[in-house]
């Protein structure tokens, strides 16, 4: 089944200090399609400036990503520019420009309209409550948030969340959505916000996925090295929907799963900057690393007992 | 099998944002006893002051723990004080008053140098060293260390742990100890420093543990309140190292099921002050958590997949 996500397209200017990268192609919207590519067709919607390269349209285009939805206009495309600190847990905005992504006003071609599967990425929550109107019956409907629209639109957000089955944020924000510090609590005062799952993204320390029957904690793999962290939650959570679109049952097992994929999929994408190590992975890589990660996280010694 | 654990004995006084504990009984020693004590026979080394009470030494003794190995001198009993943030995860040092640990110089009964387990709780590499040099031929021999004594007594702690199996710190420690920043990194240098089996405890976030097989990820169980964090290490190498004298083989499946039981038991510590959860925990509390957590991490889904 296919996706429709809706989200940023930019280009980002990151800074580290081993090294960095300079206009490089990237935005919500974009880290997720390329993410979710490598499990089921998705369709991007987002909008870029006049100043949008041919070669930036040619990379999704290549990868079977249906980019109709990628909205071109007049004025400059997204700029985000940061540095991450020494520990990569940490970065500072140097400058955005939101350019022609201000305008934003996303509609959906007619077949998107009737897409089983919708990722509302980070942007306005009044935007994303757009979108989800424009979709006939969904299957199922995840959505981003970040502190910015915790604080600026709280009613807009609350209101979307009465509609959506799966919310994922990071940890800091979940504690500032429910106003609880604990974790835990958080997860399940989010719970009761509506949607039926919530996965905490907690970077270095992986995600923590809420839902009805319980809770289930993702180890992030563990890495030798981190280059740029830029786009790893956006990578999760395209290979998170991805997984359950291809698989098209969505219960606490398949939901499980999904939750691996996203981390493992999103192992990789810090391992280089940019898109560069997603857009050279190979299923087998992803394929390879699930096993690895199972034998990580292994309780169960079905390997070892047997030794 | 039993064991045999050196380290401190302590009344602790704790200050939290919640309440605090006021001259309670602790130390590595204490925590590690009560919590291996679940699993198997322990006998505790350590010294006391003459200001050692009665109950404190009943406590031990009703719960089976072999307290002959508790020196009385004249003067006090180590006492330490600390503060912890409404970031549980941080803590400030008020003050520590050796009191008589300052002259601890450990000698084994004759029955503990025939011990089998043995744990050198956190105190100066050269105590460590002259505790082990008195154990005939054990087993197994684990080790804890901490950030003083890698910045003050390298050349002894490098020689320990070439003669230990596994080493226990925590995730500032490790990097310290390596000179690594990133903790894959970290723990392979550990173990090629000795150990064979490196635990690398990041509190709220878990513990990884390294070995020659590869890593093993264990979350930690999500509680929905923390009240007071002191002892949580010591007591996840207790249930860790209890576990592996009652099962009596060490591979990699023994090992794992080890830290899987080291982080249950230490999730009960952190619910009260003190040894208060652990003394009155119950096997049956044990066993039902260790389920609770296997379902936590369960990507395996074994539960689910049926429903």
């Amino acid at each position: 089944m296919s996706i429709v996500v809706v989200g940023s397209v930019a280009y980002d200017t990151v800074e580290t200090a081993n090294g960095g990268a300079d206009e490089a192609l990237g935005g919500s919207a974009i880290y997720f399609s390329v993410a979710a590519r490598f499990f089921t067709p998705v369709s991007v919607v987002g909008i870029v400036g006049s100043d949008f390269k041919p070669d930036s349209r040619q990379i999704l285009a290549d990868r079977g990503i249906d980019i109709r939805g990628l909205e071109q206009r007049p004025g400059k495309t997204f700029r985000w520019h940061g540095r991450y600190h020494e520990d990569m847990n940490k970065r500072d905005t140097l400058s955005v420009a939101l350019n022609v992504f201000e305008n934003f006003s996303p509609d959906l071609l007619p077949d998107q309209r009737r897409c089983d599967y919708l990722f509302l990425g980070n942007i306005a929550p009044e935007l994303q409550e757009r979108v989800l109107s424009q979709v006939m019956s969904p299957k199922l409907v995840a959505g981003d948030t970040m502190n910015h629209w915790i604080q600026e639109r709280g009613p807009e957000l609350r209101k979307l969340l009465s509609r959506i089955d799966i919310l994922t944020l990071n940890d800091e924000e979940a504690r500032m959505l429910s106003g609880e510090h604990n974790l835990v609590k958080a997860g399940k005062a989010i719970l009761r916000m509506g949607p039926k799952t919530a996965l905490v993204k907690r970077g270095e320390y992986g995600v923590i996925q809420f839902s009805s029957e319980g809770m289930f904690a993702v180890p992030a793999y563990p890495l030798e090295e981190v280059v740029d962290p830029t786009g790893a939650g956006d990578t999760f959570a395209g290979a998170f929907m991805g997984y359950l679109a291809r698989n098209g049952r969505i219960n606490e097992s398949s939901l499980r799963t999904a939750a691996v994929y996203g981390t493992v999929v999103a192992s990789f994408v810090v391992e280089r900057f940019s898109l560069d190590r997603l857009l050279e992975l190979t299923w087998e890589e992803i394929e390879q690393r699930y096993r690895a990660f199972i034998e990580l996280t292994d309780s169960h010694h079905s390997r070892w007992t047997s030794q």
